[in-house]
């Protein structure tokens, strides 16, 4: 068995929520799973100082290039990924997710998603494989996945009734918790959105991770 | 109790290990222990595209800012950190600690520690407090706490001859295993100095980590 696991950046205000991946890859490894990191060769939509939460004026970075660091240089340009090559895709969450695989951030529920990313996943789903979305992630699973497509991020209002005005149901679920959409074999978890201790987010991402697996078998 | 983790950047090439940060982060979490990022206000020596391997020219980036990453912002300046407010110091690797806290990874032996890091360790220690350094992080060791320091950075015959010519006790070990100099109360285990997959390196820093709490009761 062979997951993909596909990033947005190195961080979690402009990138890929880092405990979120090293936890997921982390649960992967343990499982003997192996993987195949992954992140489109697009500039990221700005590039964010960690402490002060500003953007840094003038700063360019390249999604690719900085998702390499989650993996340690073992990263490949989700353009020449394909689909057929995986058993499942998991996405951990991180406002990069929201900023560079879709415009969440800036649109709501007007958001469009990267084209090279939405038909990766959609291919990977149509085949029949399982999908494990983290943290804000799964604001793309109604435009992935079609009306009714049963998702979490958590208790966020906001966020909630964006994901039900364009298509999805929302079901509210802890952060050591999962939702699963057997049907669509989407499986979801809070993680940080939800959240504030690292072990809180591990509890659930190892849920999701076991769950992904289950339904890759 | 309360724990420094002292960063160097984020990212295997230049900053600290994302995987052996996190690691130790949850395990802390894990023990109910709680902790304090914190890093120095410098810049780095250099930034690497993780992909390629190569330095990025004409990029500049701040040592602490990036360590914030791995923080979620969480962090303070190493200038501010007072050594008495913490029970025990834990610095991860990569190859960050040996470009930006010491330079080992450009003068090997000979090489300095950045004198803010120095001091901060060194009160920490001199105050009968535990130190663990994980990964390429015990380069440092000789240097901070003196001649016959046992440490580990695992079996790489070269860096551990260094180790060695800088006075220090070399010690082989395996990657979920640690060394520890129980009068220095110095824990140290390889983790990617040795390692290949992220679940050998979990099991050493879990025991490094449970090592140090224990040392710091």
């Amino acid at each position: 068995m062979k997951i993909a696991v596909l990033l947005a950046g190195s961080g979690v205000f402009d990138g890929s929520e880092i405990y979120e991946t090293t936890l997921a890859l982390l649960a992967l490894d343990r499982a003997d799973v192996s993987y195949q990191c992954m992140a489109p060769n697009i500039a990221q939509a700005h590039v964010i100082n960690h402490i002060t939460g500003e953007e840094m004026p003038g700063e360019k970075r390249n999604v690719l290039v900085e998702s390499a660091r989650l993996a340690r240089g073992a990263i490949i340009d989700l353009s020449v990924a394909n689909a057929e090559d995986y058993d499942a895709l998991i996405v951990p969450g991180g406002f990069g997710v929201a900023k560079n695989l879709c415009n969440f951030a800036f649109k709501g529920a007007e958001m469009e998603i990267d084209l090279q990313v939405r038909d990766f996943i959609r291919e990977v789903h149509q085949a029949g494989k399982p999908v494990g979305l983290i943290c804000i992630a799964p604001t793309m699973a109604a435009q992935l996945f079609g009306e009714g497509t049963r998702c979490t991020i958590g208790s966020n209002a906001e966020v909630a009734a964006a994901i039900e005005e364009m298509g999805g149901q929302h079901v509210q679920c802890p952060v050591d918790e999962f939702v699963v959409d057997e049907e669509k074999k989407l499986v979801t978890t809070p993680a940080y959105m939800e959240g504030n201790r690292l072990r809180e987010a591990a509890a659930g991402i190892e849920k999701l991770v076991a769950k992904v697996i289950e339904l890759a078998n």
